[in-house]
């Protein structure tokens, strides 16, 4: 079972705005990258028949930011499962910039989904139980220890 | 003075993603350019050295989805004033789809954001108080009437 | 029937890129934003099962870029059909940056397209004709004249 | 010397659009991440004051589309240096998709960009020789041989 998940990936030119740092909505971006990678890391696509033709619509979604990123910094998106329920995940989200010692945090989220399926005569989505085989190889995250 | 302010744009092609509706994302986005507008409602850009050189660094972003938003959904965009400080503001901003009568809430979110000011020499940012002539425009906007 | 259609818009923050400028593939979502534009003016969508279900995708797109967009510039981008042909349409665009004056052109574009139809059980796309209710409506654009 | 540089990436769900395919403008943002990773290759930023100075501004960008990416799917983006000019560099830029054997090319851009310096008074940009320390290390490829 698996309860986080982490990708690193470099801040792209196209990331930037005119303040010369990432665009804010990007973390949004990044933070959704890491879900799929972790879904992927568990043999499935967040996109996929397989097991079931279900779909994960974001329910909410946040994020603080406490200092920039910029332009070729390398940053660390840790995921990790901070609720588990019938048929809906909660993630939170740690990004750290790597280019820097020691590795500074930089933004902290949270990511709410839903899984759901979508009638295939009327389009409207409901709610379902996540797949069982998907269910079964997630965890929830141990509680953060504080840094000492 | 002025305490809210509305802006009213279509879902882009290039807003959705293979879900067949915005990208969640593209909510900041739009929250972004309703405050930009807002502060364009009293005279000032976001971005000027008039009538001081401060930036608007995010420090919190939040968005509560309950309904998606399709290609050329007609999406009003309210940007109100919860919180005034010395150096911040928050905003709450309510996106309605308008081609659907009675026009429907489809989301809901928070943006706060700090008033800082670049040292020209090291590059770093400090929180400083909220140019006067912008400051003496902004007011809170009264509660929200729970809908009858 | 119609040959071109004009849209006026303006540079947001997030179409920005850290050197200050509009990032320069901002200019080719701008460019498909007057192409679904002017099939609105002609009273269809160019996502939609009517009068028939095709859709739209580029077999081509180029961009010259002369000058610099800045946010909130105001942007006419002026869609002009080149040519029409049974399968396809190619397009010229045309950027002027509105805030200055005399308007300066800043950017032309082209983008070419292509009527397709989507196997419902393959998924495999072909080539079709445009749809008669559409080409109808749709006119080549005479040459433009040289500036005097 | 080096004339071209290969970068592999993943097509992420924010790049697709409701057609269920990559949206064509971010061919141009992908065209870009190898442009930048050539240039570290060679042990340079794009966006830096080393070894002077300048910017990269784009003054051309065409793409062909022969095929859609998906999500997911995995990308080679080939960049091959066609033209060294004093002032300016022309790539052309191969995109194969590598999760379909064999690996099928599905578009073949063009970018043109400028070596430029800006005035730090008037904020004008004018074309300047590409800096000596970045114009040694770079080299026209050779021509493609058709293939057999």
């Amino acid at each position: 079972m698996a309860s986080e998940y982490t990708v690193i990936r470099q801040v792209e030119f196209s990331d930037t705005d005119m303040a010369g740092i990432m665009h804010f909505a990007n973390f949004f971006r990044f933070m959704e990258a890491a879900e799929h990678a972790f879904f992927r890391s568990l043999g499935f696509s967040i996109h996929s028949t397989e097991p079931e033709e279900v779909s994960w619509p974001r329910v909410h979604a946040r994020c603080d930011f406490r200092y920039p990123l910029k332009f070729e910094d390398s940053v660390e998106i840790r995921l990790l499962v901070r609720e588990k329920r019938e048929k809906s995940l909660v993630y939170s989200i740690v990004f750290r910039k790597l280019n820097e010692l020691p590795p500074r945090e930089v933004a902290r989220g949270t990511l709410a989904v839903a899984c759901v399926k979508r009638d295939r005569v009327t389009g409207k989505m409901s709610a379902v139980a996540i797949p069982k085989a998907i269910a079964v190889l997630i965890d929830v995250a141990p509680p953060e220890q504080p840094e000492s």
